[in-house]
């Protein structure tokens, strides 16, 4: 078995930047961009799927609650129905960046407040799925949540994954941040290799949980991604799923 | 030779209404779909799209410049890569509606302040024509302007139209204004009939121009646009392309 | 004992309009000015400060949520310093056009679900009362919630509010709608004298709840709001606090 | 004679960061503090105001066309009634964060195109003046331009500001550019030295132009303006204006 990387990736907006892009691509399968409503614009969506064409790195959508000064990161009370749209409208728009590009869409992975919504709400995860359905493909969430529980009902595949740079609670909840500070690469990476030998992380409280993923996420904006990656791909080595173009650092 | 009436519609915003969009639909052949950047939002846009496929109307994208409180008639220096991707954003949204429908887009034609901007600098319409290339759809817009020149220049296609209730200018120019007063449907529906039998219109300083167009557009937030669209299909008659459901008043 | 009518207005957005302000100040003693978070601009700010001040109205701040979509009706999770900062920029926005007329602010009341919130908590109630502290003016709100009992605890001034034309569960909590439907006006004002009178009003389940107010709130985009107003003020006459220039219907 | 060093300060977004404040206020005398409409929001104000005011400097509104995504650096054409209630709106709302910190409201100063534009044209530069007007404090601007003439049209006194980073044309004129470059502080000490000692600077195409201004831009969103702002304030020494607290580099 063999897993890949994803990167939620495009998330600077309008002059500002965050995360390095362009020094993440080389370590990623998987670039989950950003639509513009928790960061992101038009110019760098482009900008973005075409780095991502470059290196041989697929494109999911990474849609999200409409809040761009919280970035994504507040909760808001949303009816299904106009969520739904709210997806539909962000997917859409990053499926016409792709069009151009002579690409296709690989996924759907909600971002921010909104995934963390979607794992304990059934509606909310309802209106992620409506959106997978109508381009075809599957969801990127988390095993052990409604992410799984509404995929299977309705028979989307998920792409399951797993945070080498966030942390679980006990009970096996991400425990979102609202900025995300450097991470030891090293450990990131060893937290890694553990999850695809042993399939376990350690929680915050030292409890030990069980893994259950075929993707694997950095984040770019973590000060350190690049670092982090780097180190996740040359650890990781032949458990990584092939890609053409894929730098392994030594 | 017939003609089709098209209308901008889906331009309310969040519990905004503008236009009777439901009362429309019966007389119109094509929408021009409002896309979230002068007006709509993923709401409207989605009840837009259902409304227009419910009276098997087309759609096409009405993209704008960003300025939803100004609705996109105030003119911004935007370079024109940067406006490509404003462009493609929205009609990548907007497809994404109708691909929930299975729905295809008909057209691009471009809003307010766009419409003008790209009827006199090329690198404008150049923007617009980069995504209408991207979706294999015509442009909509003007005869004698920048719209047809760069279309031919590009072997896109042109739906070339004429404004039933806009004034020209002596020059031919379309007088765009920041709100649409209410017009006499029947003076609308003898211009439309003129426009189509003599293929001539009145200018504001009395000159008399040459029209020459396929498509009749009628403004949804003029205040009485139902009635201008029922006296101009009742007047055009015959004139109008065969419409499945088409009502004609009588 | 006097009231006073109260109206939350400048609703519009753009060339949206929402509301017939200039009908329904002639009745009214205090507008509650929108203060382009859920509803406004600032075109429509100055214009809703001239028609206020033209019409002898005194005018307080309504802020929201950053929440124009939505109308400021859906709740968000916001931390109350960044709630306070929210709140402080747009009272402050609203201050300027008062100073550009040489009013000044009456009072401040939060908007929709940032109104709710407030009610029922504590730090969301402190975060509007640190704002109304900085400007030294009262909040508007609601006895019996947490609006009075946090204003108690910092020695800032309630006016409390009655709301005429929403409707109240038996447990006292104000029933927010997305949209406001036409009440009939008759009914209204008889609420409001039964509740100026007797100081009851009517819940929903039939129960009969207190009431202690002294300001009676009318919703500007209610559909017959001016012909509430007239009749609310036509009732109520002289139990209405005495206003230079207020027209009382007859 | 002696000369003040204005920045332009705040010009971050959520989580987004531009500029090191934190690291400038020590040389800085006046800031420019962005108003939510190019850049900033209400946090960044708020925390902008407060280490202005820890660090002894005052502070000045900044405001802007509406236009996040471009940085307030695309030009829009906008009536200049509606300039003034937009301008209105930003600068109240700074004021609001000054008030809440016991502090007033230095000068008005134009961001990016806006400064540019109402350099050129007489109603522009007029709609900044009304709010100038309501607030009773100077303009900050460039003499030899329509900030300086319509100012003394006026009675508004003008703080004349010369940019020691960025370049002028040979015709006077400054040229704003979308992003800024690093600089060599040397140079721009150099320039700034020049300026006070000869007043003159040099042109992009090598002419000589006059320099007659009482404060000196650092913009901080350059690279490297720490260090460009220790550069100057050590080389102009005792031609700066003293200030309390300032630090002066070795």
């Amino acid at each position: 078995m063999t897993v890949q990387i994803n990167c939620d990736m495009g998330e600077g907006f309008g002059l500002y930047t965050l995360g390095d892009d362009r020094g993440l691509m080389p370590y990623v399968d998987i670039a989950n961009v950003a639509c513009g409503f928790h960061a992101s614009d038009p110019t760098i969506m482009r900008h973005t799927v075409r780095l991502a064409k470059e290196a041989g790195v697929r494109v999911g959508a990474h849609p999200s609650l409409p809040d761009l000064q919280g970035f994504g990161r507040r909760e808001m009370k949303i009816a299904p129905a106009e969520l739904t749209a709210l997806i539909l409208y962000q997917v859409g728009a990053l499926a016409g960046f792709l069009k151009a590009e002579g690409m296709t869409l690989n996924h759907v992975k909600p971002h921010g407040a909104l995934y963390g919504m979607a794992a304990r709400q059934e509606s909310i995860a309802g209106a992620i799925c409506d959106v997978a359905e109508v381009f075809g493909v599957p969801l990127m969430g988390m095993r052990g949540t409604l992410h799984e529980e509404v995929c299977r009902q309705r028979g989307i595949p998920l792409i399951a994954e797993f945070y080498v740079d966030l942390d679980y609670s006990g009970a096996g909840d991400l425990l979102i941040t609202q900025t995300h500070a450097a991470r030891d690469p090293e450990q990131c990476a060893a937290r890694a290799l553990r999850a695809i030998e042993n399939q376990r992380v350690q929680a915050v409280d030292g409890s030990d949980l069980p893994v259950n993923a075929e993707s694997f996420c950095i984040h770019s904006d973590t000060p350190n991604a690049v670092q982090i990656a780097q180190a996740v791909v040359h650890t990781l080595g032949a458990h990584l799923a092939p890609k053409p173009g894929r730098v392994t650092p030594t």
